[in-house]
């Protein structure tokens, strides 16, 4: 049976509907899931929170929202953040995890869509408190800063997340994104000492990366990235929620659903759990 | 006529040997060329040298020493690195690039990988100093952090030039993998304030990134980064040397070394040189 404390992050298992996820989640013991809305659209979401609540799943975050960093599209952006809030009170999730978004079509301002991106945040956390649901501000890895995330690491979320209250926006953690920062060590204590370590996410950073380089994620164990010593870090920060594993990888989505669940429960197991 | 401030790294005309390369940048009226000791060992560096100094070009640096991360492999990589530094003196140039390296085989232990590196370079140091050549830390984009630099930013390059002299141990500023660095303006002001910018390399950062990323660089205006913000800063910094071209792309090095020497100093003139 699963770690308590293991979340299945849905795109982990890509092929599944929600309510295959949902279903899956009980074979395996999982006890919760990291909510796409994407899936979420495939049926009516007062159902599907009936169903997750049956199943005895947490929903641990709901993925994502944010994409604000272009400020000809903030206004449509905003209302789909909204829209996403509301998502997440349905299925009863007080987190939605943001990605910022990256360089605007034909621009190379970073400094501009930084201040964008900002400027989007502040615009959605009102509506954010009224919902009762955190934004945790998740940093991609720098290789993602034209065309995902012109939020790169955790010391900028801190920054950015620093005007607003700790329950209003939060930091998502994930160890794909950040085990490379000579600073990842001081700015996950001081994330979570703020009262804004939101979520933490699993999964490892292959090498070399395939050639798309958004699939670049692994099964823990399959990379570069020492599980103990971050896992470690984030434990000693007094960090006790759930731990979301999300593996963005082609041959993962190819495999079937099931086996990948085993696969993700015996590693968390192995390489997470004795450290959390 | 190219730019007098423009040296072509010979990477970039991976094609050409040296004595090709020399005669490609006279022919360019290129009056600098960043050296690669691959191509230093095809001829007697005296030869390479007197070559050189006919051609009236300036060795804006040799490429590349480093590797120092493994312990286990501490012992060659310093005799190779001392090698190295010989040829520096031998070619005329007083800057010896060092990539540090990246995880040893079979480790994950990045602070081990680090320190190692930090010993390396301090065993280094004395020989450098006795050469008169500086050592100039490349930090990598973090993407290569497991495979080629534990180094992965700036301002951990200020971190471990700070305890040598500025003119003993300097650091390598390469557009392509500082642009997205949040903390890069700042960073460059200080590295330049503590008397420690060796070397300012350009080239583009491609997006989508190709099938190897380490062959992820373009001609200047080809990609995401804004020349403009970061040669201003440079400049505002007081650096005042040779701006180094080096791209490693497939295609470019497939190309006529020729065309790509133009294209290089047509770039240069428009998206760089204008800033300086």
């Amino acid at each position: 049976v699963a770690h308590p404390r293991l979340s299945l992050n849905q795109w982990t298992t890509r092929r599944w509907s929600l309510t295959d996820a949902i279903d899956g989640c009980a074979r395996h013991g999982i006890r919760g899931i990291g909510v796409w809305r994407e899936k979420l659209a495939e049926l009516p979401a007062a159902e599907a929170r009936l169903r997750v609540d049956d199943a005895g799943l947490t929903v641990t975050s709901l993925c994502r929202g944010g994409f604000l960093s272009d400020p000809r599209t903030h206004t449509t952006a905003l209302d789909d953040n909204r829209r996403a809030l509301d998502e997440a009170v349905a299925i009863g999730t007080d987190q939605l995890v943001l990605v910022m978004g990256g360089l605007p079509d034909g621009s190379l301002d970073l400094a501009a869509a930084r201040a964008a991106a900002r400027d989007g945040l502040e615009a959605l956390v009102p509506y954010a408190v009224d919902a009762g649901v955190r934004l945790a501000l998740e940093p991609l890895h720098p290789m993602y800063a034209a065309d995902r995330s012109v939020l790169s690491t955790l010391n900028q979320a801190i920054d950015w997340a620093q005007p607003f209250a700790a329950s209003a926006v939060g930091v998502c953690i994930d160890t794909f994104h950040v085990w490379w920062d000579p600073d990842v060590d001081s700015a996950i204590a001081e994330v979570a000492s703020a009262g804004r370590l939101a979520t933490f996410q699993v999964c490892d950073f292959l090498v070399p990366l395939p050639a798309d380089v958004l699939l670049g994620r692994g099964y823990m164990g399959d990379g570069v990235i020492d599980f103990e010593a971050l896992t470690r870090a984030v434990a000693a920060a007094g960090y006790d929620g759930f731990v979301e594993v999300e593996i963005f990888n082609a041959d993962v989505w190819a495999d079937d659903p099931d086996t990948v669940c085993a696969m993700v429960c015996d590693r968390f197991d192995r390489l997470v759990a004795p450290y959390l």
